[in-house]
């Protein structure tokens, strides 16, 4: 057998910011170098980041991107360094450069383009049917990007039947719920069905609704996972892998319609290493960590990336704001948080005491603004017009807030965080620039039954750490309320939070009609209120602010429905 | 020779209202009958009415579509009846159906699916790969859908080269400027590719930010223009068509990849018509009313379709909502117009006159409320947390304005109508939730100098019919200004708008570059400016409500960049 060590570089980079991306993939190439890697693998699209959307037309970022590749191969030397970036020699493709002594020794363009969920690669890049096989100490590998794992009989399995021993997949793969467990498998089964071990390199950050966990691993084809990195953070995976030289490998019949280049870098087998480094495995994360971990992350990125270092939100003393200010402190540490308590007359005085008391815990900066002022200014205004009644009196409340929070974010700078849940959101229990209002919603994707069970879990770990838990326990165990008519809670409008969700899985996520909802046992009024509600809130949704993807099917991307569409859910 | 009676039904379909649209299909049917027709064929999707998106994962959904179509097909007789519609058989597709004598004769599936610009088909469906020809009367005919006709060597040239004589192409085609010259040659170049005469239907109508303009037409392969519908208008273009009968029709050989399935609905070639119909050619409208069309197309349709009868919005005394305006009173009629001007303290006392003077020309429903006491209780509010200065204090105004039009909105059941432009949406030249407040924008992607133009065009039109000029002389001839501070002008802050709309075009429009900006004679400085403008504002954009695309290129479904995004244009 032969050896080579491998380096992932599982790193944090800008969509758009190709100097400073460079700059990370020189600075992390460099700790490969040192700690004597042979080969070192940064993620899907790293010059450029992932996913650049539109950009991919203008010209002269297709060329800042082709030139940041050249700049990088120029300064490549003995160890091989393989970063995805955007080629435009013929029409756009998303590609992976193979940098070694010098010069760019091959390039590998994406064979299958995801055109589903959040995905529009089929928009954006021409498909590559062509694998080059790498010779590098006399081990032959090969180098696919992310969606081509995900398809049986494809490149992967292509480049181990043509004799790779080692196929390194560059990702940028999306967070969402229990979807390393899936991909852990996924990586196992491509391993054994190329007979090769497959290296996984996964970006991770936040970019607008995405957020990129990492979770890079090495699985031999056997299925042992034989290192693994942490969700959401930095890491360099250093694995010393025992492969078999090319000449002693197996090959077998090609692959229809993939052609295989075969390319030599060098031929000498590597010393075996002197102490054998291993990369370790990294315990998973336990399900509200995970989605903590996500939500942290995407909003620490969309803050520090779009060049703000501060956020305001309002605090109403209920559960959904309490869990954005924990987030913002956890994100952004407790004096970029700013946090207001907006009462009106309706608000009850224990929910001025709740905001302050998880103020206080956290050490935000905390002011109060009483909005009756204002609503008040509003109601004399349009008095003469019939004055201002029911349902448009609660807007006016939510929206003095709004208004309150994008004027102190205009005038000092901070970024308004929006404190709504994927609950009301999907059934447009919110006002439109109201409390809709924002540049960030953490917690968007975040079912209402999930947010309950991440404030228990947050204060938990507080308690653990033997650390003041962040979130008061009133604000937990009271009543959800909307405080914005006397006495309202949202019970009175809603069903139950655990049948309300229950129901939204089933028809958001997982698009059951009418008659399929009843059959799994959900009662007839209560879908047919939800469906309706779901249905007439598109408008909303299409003009709030995005937030952090953590579901198989969030409000953004992943769900594209038309605003006027008359289509009602009914009996046959 | 032999003759078909063919019938173009151009008419206006609801996303989602598969009872409604099944109503309209069977009233158009029976008019195509009454007037003699062998054929008569509907849009693209019309079923549904298109676009779908992601309504097509719903199998409830899909469901509808293929019932409508069964219960169609058994009220169908002698006339064939084409109709478009959502196919689940095999996976969605785009799928049109042949109806004859009670029956579903054919079934065409589109090849060609388009990915770019606003459509996202590969996304939703999976592509055909033959093409009946269906004999009619003795002559061989064949259907085929949209993006097909676009194509070299597609389906259209295979049914020809197969001997159809006649080509039907369903469409749900967007409206762009300048667009239906360029489809009149298309329809020519295939009709000369294929050998066969084509019959082109096309959908109009507004759907969210899509506006369909009609416009369809039949062409013979000499390339000659046999008739033409109006555009923004339902139609019936019926037309006796001269065609070769089946076994007098050349054949050549079978185009590469695509089958042909042979169908026979009738041998028994038609009686010569006693007298002989023909479609007429409607004149092309001049470029102002082609978009006038479109604009208000968009509006009536996206207010009727979402259940609104009326609308409201500010009135400031300048173009952009005069135009505004003037669009919902051609729409949807003046006594469904509510107009509120909202003077500050930094209006002119010609705002108001002018908002006046436009609401009396135009009999609107006109009312006043000076923003001031709200202003000065949000001031009031905030002195204590530093007060409101600068840009601040102009955002506030914009959206104590945008605050009132919403309350009037969920008081009064009108929807609300931002009246932006494309020049202000592409700087971030507005306030969020402010002057971007509302539910549709009809005037989003119509840059200022073509606002000035449209007021101008307008106002002419008006003044050859013999009525009032709707839009004040004042309104269309001073300085733009947003009056949110004293003496404030837009060309303080922006360039000139010829100028400012010149590097849009290309920056936007056409993705170009810092340096191909310069090299096309742009001032250096300018463009600095103006693209870093754009690039900032794209969190704007995200939040902006829907409006008709008028351009190549609209900000929304056309042009998808990332809000996170450190790119910035600059010397190589």
């Amino acid at each position: 057998m032969a050896w080579l060590r491998i380096a992932l570089a599982q790193i944090d980079l800008t969509v758009g910011d190709i100097d400073g991306n460079v700059e990370l993939i020189r600075e992390w190439t460099s700790r490969a170098r040192d700690a004597g890697a042979h080969l070192v693998a940064f993620p899907e699209m790293a010059v450029t980041a992932y996913p650049v959307e539109d950009l991919v037309y203008r010209r002269s970022f297709a060329e800042a991107s082709r030139q940041a590749v050249e700049k990088l191969a120029a300064e490549s030397g003995d160890m091989a360094v393989v970063i995805g970036y955007l080629d435009h020699d013929e029409g756009p493709r998303n590609a992976a450069a193979v940098l070694h002594q010098g010069a760019v020794r091959a390039r590998y363009y994406k064979h299958f383009l995801p055109n589903y969920g959040v995905f529009d690669e089929q928009r954006y890049f021409r498909p590559g049917d062509s694998v080059p096989v790498i010779r590098l100490h006399g081990i032959d590998l090969a180098v696919t990007i992310c969606e081509d794992l995900w398809q049986d009989g494809g490149p992967v399995a292509a480049a181990g039947h043509s004799g790779a021993d080692l196929v390194i997949v560059i990702n940028g793969s999306p967070y969402e719920q229990a979807k390393s467990d899936f991909r852990r498998d996924l990586v196992a089964r491509r391993a054994a069905e190329g007979g090769a071990t497959v290296a996984y390199v996964n970006t991770w950050g936040g970019q607008d609704e995405l957020v990129f966990d990492g979770d890079s691993m090495m699985i031999d084809p056997a299925g042992r996972l034989l290192c693994r990195a942490p969700m959401f953070e930095d890491a360099l995976l250093l694995h010393d892998l025992e492969l078999a030289p090319a000449d002693r490998r197996d090959r077998d019949e090609p692959t229809d319609g993939i052609s295989i280049d075969r390319i030599t870098l060098s031929n000498d087998l590597a010393e075996p290493p002197a102490e054998r480094v291993d990369g370790g495995i990294c315990p998973p994360l336990d399900d509200a960590a995970e989605v903590w971990g996500a939500i942290v992350t995407g909003t620490r990125d969309y803050v520090r990336k779009n060049g703000f270092s501060s956020v305001v939100l309002g605090l109403s003393g209920g559960i959904d704001s309490a869990i954005v200010a924990t987030v913002a402190r956890d994100a952004l540490g407790a004096d970029a948080v700013h946090v207001v308590a907006m009462p009106s007359s309706y608000s009850s005085s224990h929910s001025v005491e709740d905001a302050e008391e998880l103020a206080r815990r956290q050490g935000l900066r905390y002011s109060i603004v009483p909005i009756a002022p204002m609503v008040e200014a509003f109601h004399e205004a349009l008095k003469e017009l019939g004055g201002i009644t029911g349902l448009s009196a609660e807007n006016l409340q939510a929206r003095v807030r709004g208004m309150l929070l994008m004027t102190l974010s205009n005038q000092h700078g901070h970024l308004v965080l929006t404190t709504g849940n994927k609950s009301e959101l999907a059934t447009g229990f919110s006002t439109l620039y109201g409390d809709s209002a924002g540049g960030f919603a953490p917690i968007k994707d975040v079912p209402k039954t999930l947010v309950f069970e991440l404030a228990r879990w947050r204060n938990r770990v507080a308690a653990e750490r033997g650390e003041t838990p962040p979130i008061p326990e009133n604000t937990i165990s009271k009543a959800p309320s909307a405080e914005l008519a006397p006495g309202q809670l949202d019970a009175d409008r809603l069903p139950p939070y655990e049948t309300l969700d229950a129901i939204l899985d089933d028809y958001v996520e997982h698009d059951l009609g009418r008659t399929e909802l009843l059959a799994k046992g959900h009662g007839e009024a209560i879908v047919d209120k939800v469906i309706r509600l779901v249905d007439l809130a598109e408008y909303k949704r299409r003009q709030y602010p995005p937030g952090p993807k953590i579901s198989p099917k969030n409000f953004g991307r992943d769900r594209r429905l038309p605003i006027t569409n008359r289509f009602r859910e009914g009996p046959p």
